[in-house]
């Protein structure tokens, strides 16, 4: 039995690599030993349609499901989307309920198994982490194109300045919540990869990371990267 | 209506990334302008399971109507997957499909609308390639871990020696069959991304696939490339 656990969120109109990218690497094999993470993927919908309606998904879970149980999770990860899918997610009863379950998995303390607890944003999903109001005060990134909209939802959940430092980096570790949890923000799509990496050798050591990056022939871009 | 078709095929157990990223790529929005490539994603199954089952796709269209309908696309990819699951795929009666629809396409002449066609695998999709017997006499590319498993497959096609080359590098552009598609590799996973920008840019010309790089933070490997 994989010994983690990871939830991915997913909606229609969801960036494909924004969440394809980290499944790849949580679920891809050592060398005679299946994955240690198991993924969950769950969503509002039964079926979720990507950009342009190449592919439909089927989610693993309901969002219901993942929401009674997200305590047992290691890792969220949640996917963006461009703009004009965020906003009105965002708007959505879905979207409030997203909030709310974001805001109570960074208030979890660490998973009592693995001692540790990531809270993943890819591309403009740390928007929907700034909109359920827990990056005020810090120092994140999202995609290159969307710093006013983070600020802006950022400051809508602050009531005011929110202080939020938005950095051009491909990846950036926001920090530790009071209770624990790591907030890590990948920037545009294929950062994902990146990030996703290195919460991966969080968990199972850099020897293993670096294997995995092997694996899919993707070339680890440390010198993106900035550390809380 | 989008110009240009794309045939994506997707198979249980198929590498996620290396079909995830050609879709996103090609389904890429222009700066006020939707995606002009048009993509259906087709299989042998009414739904398909990625490797450890975190995702679970519903195809837009079946084997048997892509197969009836090849003809018309521009593009088709085949994805590659670990070798426990090629395998027994090539041995398989939807195997022995796939390798004659790929024969079919790589004897097609020029789409007429776009004056081209490519033939896209990426990672070990390039041994199913191999298998239909399109690879003999060419320089390509596979996974770096895949080299022996291509050579089998495209010497068994061949029925001796293939005189096959295969080289380690990200991005291999094939060559043209005799009516004119071109065949281009992807090694491992990530460098589809990269095969797919190349393509892209065949198409629609080096501003726009750059743009479409910068939108997904992909940063191209042109130093990867070997072209015929």
């Amino acid at each position: 039995m994989a010994q983690y656990k990871v939830a991915v969120y997913i909606y229609p109109g969801g960036d494909l690599l924004d969440f394809t990218g980290p499944v790849e690497v949580y679920s891809a094999s050592l060398p005679s030993a299946p994955s240690s993470f198991e993924i969950t993927s769950f969503a509002h919908y039964d079926s979720v349609k990507s950009p342009t309606n190449a592919l439909t998904y089927t989610p693993n879970a309901s969002f219901k499901v993942v929401e009674a149980t997200i305590a047992e999770y290691d890792i969220l990860v949640i996917p963006g989307a461009h703009d004009n899918i965020i906003k009105p997610l965002i708007a959505s009863t879905q979207g409030k309920e997203l909030l709310s379950l974001i805001r109570k998995f960074a208030t979890l303390p660490p998973r009592e198994k693995s001692g540790k607890r990531f809270l993943q944003s890819v591309c403009t999903g740390a928007v929907i982490l700034g909109a359920a109001g827990i990056l005020a005060n810090r120092t994140v990134t999202t995609h290159h194109l969307a710093h006013d909209l983070l600020k802006e939802y950022t400051d809508q959940a602050a009531g005011g300045d929110s202080k939020i430092n938005i950095l051009n980096k491909r990846c950036v570790d926001a920090g530790l919540t009071d209770q624990g949890v790591r907030i890590v923000n990948a920037a545009g799509v294929s950062s994902g990869i990146d990030t996703s990496l290195w919460i991966y050798e969080q968990f199972m050591g850099k020897e293993k990371a670096n294997f995995v990056a092997e694996m899919v022939e993707f070339e680890r871009r440390v010198e993106g990267w900035s550390s809380a």
